[in-house]
């Protein structure tokens, strides 16, 4: 369902722009049904998950993200043209960045922009490829998410792990809503609260050492009709990676079992299928609820693997561009020492939009 | 880069057909460059590769799978006109399947496609959801690599995993073409022989308990020029994994250090940038050569995570759709113990079509 | 809705194959709703109208276009699976078109395609540029015209001019069933018979004097819901344009009053809107059944102008491309005097395509 | 090259957004390379010839029209990112527009985009139908235009024809970039100064009534290499009418001798070619340029038909939505009595969009 580099999406078309200091940054959503009336507040509320400079565990930069709305709405209703959204970029430091042309950060896109954009890029916190994109993301995500809701549908991703502070998993088979409401209650999103403690003290722990740290979200739909999705290429699970890799840091994926499920055999791995008042369900959900890219109706679960952000104020070795010659390099400025915890509503948006768009595809 | 159901690419179009027992399978492959000479027998070999019924390992489903072009190629050369070709299906047998459509077989798309499509799928081998359609991937995978051969670019895959026994992944950083001459003169494409040796017991001892095994398998990709790729949603990561979950039983996939690199801090993780006889590099390679989405001239690396088979002779619960009562189900038929030796071609032939289609784009 | 050259639609995606002497020609249809039995004889049927070889008027290239269904059907009933329908090319006679290689035709594709190809073009017989590939554009067409026909939408075409040979216009407010059967029912099809005889002998005497001549195609379709297509880009004038042009000769095209409407005021153009019998219908059509790129449930009505065949047997100037010096050409070989009257089915085809994916995706 | 309604392109993604009385209007312009400059004030001089309210020929809406970059440019020049550019509405009068939720007018798009939208559409000033979207499609289409200029392609419209008065049409072989100059410094662009006369007296006339008229604008490309565009649904004449029935009021389209050539025989259509200090041209020019869909070095050449706006003063049939009855209706508020002088940049922007889309994708 991809098309361009910052368009998604098949029926509902997603359309990011902005960079991290252009004067601002936005999204247009093309094929909302009309006569679908927004909650703004919900938005807004949405939106603070994701916002910089709430806690001593993410950076410093304060951004208000206020959206403001251009087009596409009548009244509060949408009206069935495009809905653009934009944000001002308020708190742009640019000048944070020049260096950064010359010397590449280490696992930073700075170097493949350079290479395909020829120095045109713009390097300012990370131009088009800087976490702030994922602003506009949540505001599409948070619109797409209300809308499910009021179709049944919930979505809730939690921290699974940061470092090695293992949160437990999500029941396969049982998560509920009421899962959901505990999980958005804890100070991080995790399930077990005194999980999201010891993940807190891992991030100071990286933070106090001006280093970072990476982690893992898991993320579950509930309440999706059974149906949704095609084969091959365009399955639920090509449809939700096509997005996930959209967000920065993002580097694996997995569906059900994934992983550990490879390492089994069909007799332990297969869901057993059997029907209880008239519903068809599995036993297990080894599948993540979705077979042959298609949704069988039992929830919808995967995790995604976040690489610790490549920020960090521990000097590194890089190059410099123009001497060509080999440098060290400390990079400063205002950075999280962990996203994961800004990572868990840019991974519930990117679902709700996949799984909106799979659904108007129906 | 999803568009339809069984087509993908953006600047190259694939666009596979056929059910499993259908009268026959191909595919239409647009957007080759004209003047383009193919080797045939080459092509040939490659699909051999994937065939069933060659080892006491796999089904014993024989299929000749003898491409035959339809049209696309003047005297062996491209014209620029869509390339199709197809597959007879000589040795199919639809009365096996029958009772399939009453009992979906556990995490089979049997129950998922019989809701989509309302009853009307073909369920003959799993019709279009079927591992045979992997054969006219193969056949553009097999054009697409054949291609990038000859602007430099190599690529490998080998089995990391089957069930527990494990094989040597990749050296991200100095893998070469030896590396990949090496796999493919093993009965199993793997690094180390013993590592085969293994994976043949597990799979032999999965066979003789009716029961199937899943596995993982690692790709490499080397000559890739850098600044391939977008940003966003059309990255080389989100391009590869919008393919791969396109292959039947893939569950899960990672790029670079993947799930392992999100347990590190960035100090760790993080790929040093250096300069030597005027060449850009990085003393590791946990990126998987992509940053940003782009590829950094690095390696590429990923690995994909095969469910264990899930056609097994085993007896399993299911239901019957007509009576709406709890069943039990034994699978009987040709089936593979575990497609993972198979699967290897195919991550090839994937992430050929999907480089291939990104080279194309830039 | 174009995607790659030789791909059409969104819901309903059309692939054409294939060149004028290739092995085989044939279409790729995905997007086809499960659960549709398809009637064999009434698309052979639908085939036979643009067959050559059938009259006086058409080129003596005999075809026999037997389509064949590789798959996407199970007994007879699409499955969901992408419909895949090749006709192979029996009667090819690939040397009569070796010259064209170095001496381009006027008016014809070959030195366009031979810069675009670099030389590597299938010349023989125009290649993929050849009319012929009009017959799986008829396959794919004929499928969406009875599947329209089972919603109560019927589309009839008829030459409304050959030369200076002019037929009446349908009737843009009351074009009925009637009036389509009438049509079929003419040895050419054209409303007023008479029409009809004079354009046969404009065109036997372009034949007689190894000319050629244009003409134009009127096209209607009725039974069609209010409210398909979209605003902008992918309004149902966009669409239809947008396959229209893939129909070789193909120059223009206008809807309702056209051309002719630009002359007039906004008080004679304007069709005045009026309710009877709680139905919502306008008293002249004027805009041809769109407005807003949406249909207002009025009739459709386009018409398109057909270039004279290129391919005459008179001396024309050409060059050589080899020799670079200017040369005479003499075009020998089957061809039509006239292809409007088979462009009449092929018109018919791609407006059944363009609406039948627009219906979809409503 | 269409996708959702309100894109256009497949290299290059002008994505446009607004209504007649929302916030903003504006477009989004994904794939332009990075590193061009742009020339602001070349884009406002383009801008200002569509602008409304410049002279008794036109709606007196004053907009000023100044388009405001969001994104996508660093110190001027293009960065690769996406490029968006809004237009705030400042002259906004929904409270004229709201009788038309009721009563639709007579060959506008309401009653089309009330069936559609269900009532939700935003009526005021035709919502996302109006003529006033196509300012965004001017920034967009203006960019496009400086950045073919660079490459030596030059684009330029006149009017042909408004009600009864014509000018002369552009010479098919040698319009040349003089013409263009002579076009632009006529008070309309015309080739004829006193054709521009008549059409001006034809305008006011039809004011005066309180009535409006259409007419056909010509426009020609020159400089474009040869071999742009691609076969049968992806060719030059697609992709121009894929984005002119954009434009609203467009109901018709034609190439080269377009419906007058379909009068003809081949031997006098046809265009004979030569060579001549070793260039390949045609005699004639028959074919605007496009064979095969594919560019062949002449001047491009079409024409457009505009019906008459459909707003005007004189008293029509409509009906009551709500209580369906028959009533009368007279269009008040601001309106063109003939938008044919503003639809000239519209067509050249929407050109040199297509082309430069088609530029990028060779």
């Amino acid at each position: 369902v991809v098309d361009l580099s910052s368009q998604y999406g098949k029926k509902l078309k997603i359309s990011v722009f902005g960079q991290s200091h252009s004067a601002a940054i936005g999204v247009n959503i093309e094929g909302l049904p009309a006569g679908i009336k927004l909650d703004m507040d919900d938005l807004r509320a949405f939106l603070r998950r994701r916002a910089p400079g709430q806690s001593e565990l993410s950076t410093a930069r304060a951004e208000d993200d206020a959206p403001e709305i251009l087009c596409g709405l009548v009244n509060g209703v949408t009206c069935g043209a495009p809905l653009t959204v934009i944000i001002r970029n308020t708190n742009a430091l640019p000048a944070d960045y020049e260096k950064i042309r010359d010397i590449p950060r280490p696992s930073h896109a700075d170097y493949a922009a350079h290479l395909k954009y020829g120095g045109h890029q713009d390097v300012a916190g990370g131009g088009h490829f800087s976490g702030r994109l994922t602003a506009p993301l949540c505001v599409a995500g948070g619109i797409c998410l209300q809308i499910l809701r009021g179709h049944g549908v919930d979505i809730c991703a939690h921290i699974l792990r940061i470092g090695s502070a293992g949160d437990q998993a999500f029941d396969p088979v049982g998560v509920s809503a009421g899962d959901f409401g505990a999980i958005r209650g804890n100070p991080l999103p995790v399930i077990r609260k005194e999980a999201g403690e010891a993940m807190r003290l891992e991030i100071l722990d990286a933070k106090e050492k001006g280093d970072s740290v990476g982690g893992v979200v898991e993320c579950a739909l509930i309440g999706l009709p059974a149906g949704l999705g095609n084969p091959m290429f365009d399955g639920i699970e090509n449809r939700i990676a096509g997005i996930m890799f959209g967000i920065p840091a993002v580097k694996g994926i997995e569906f059900g079992s994934g992983f550990k499920g490879s390492e089994r055999r069909g007799s332990e791995n297969n869901d057993a299928i059997y029907i209880e008042d008239n519903e068809i369900r599995t036993r297990t959900n080894n599948s993540g609820g979705i077979l042959g890219g298609i949704t069988n109706g039992m929830p919808i679960l995967f995790r995604t693997a976040f690489k610790p952000t490549p920020s960090i104020g521990v000097e590194q070795e890089s190059v410099s561009l123009s001497r060509k010659e080999n440098v060290t390099l400390q990079v400063k400025g205002r950075h999280d020492p962990c996203i994961v915890p800004r990572a868990v509503p840019c991974v519930e948006a990117a679902a709700a939009i996949a799984l909106y768009d799979a659904y108007l595809d129906k």
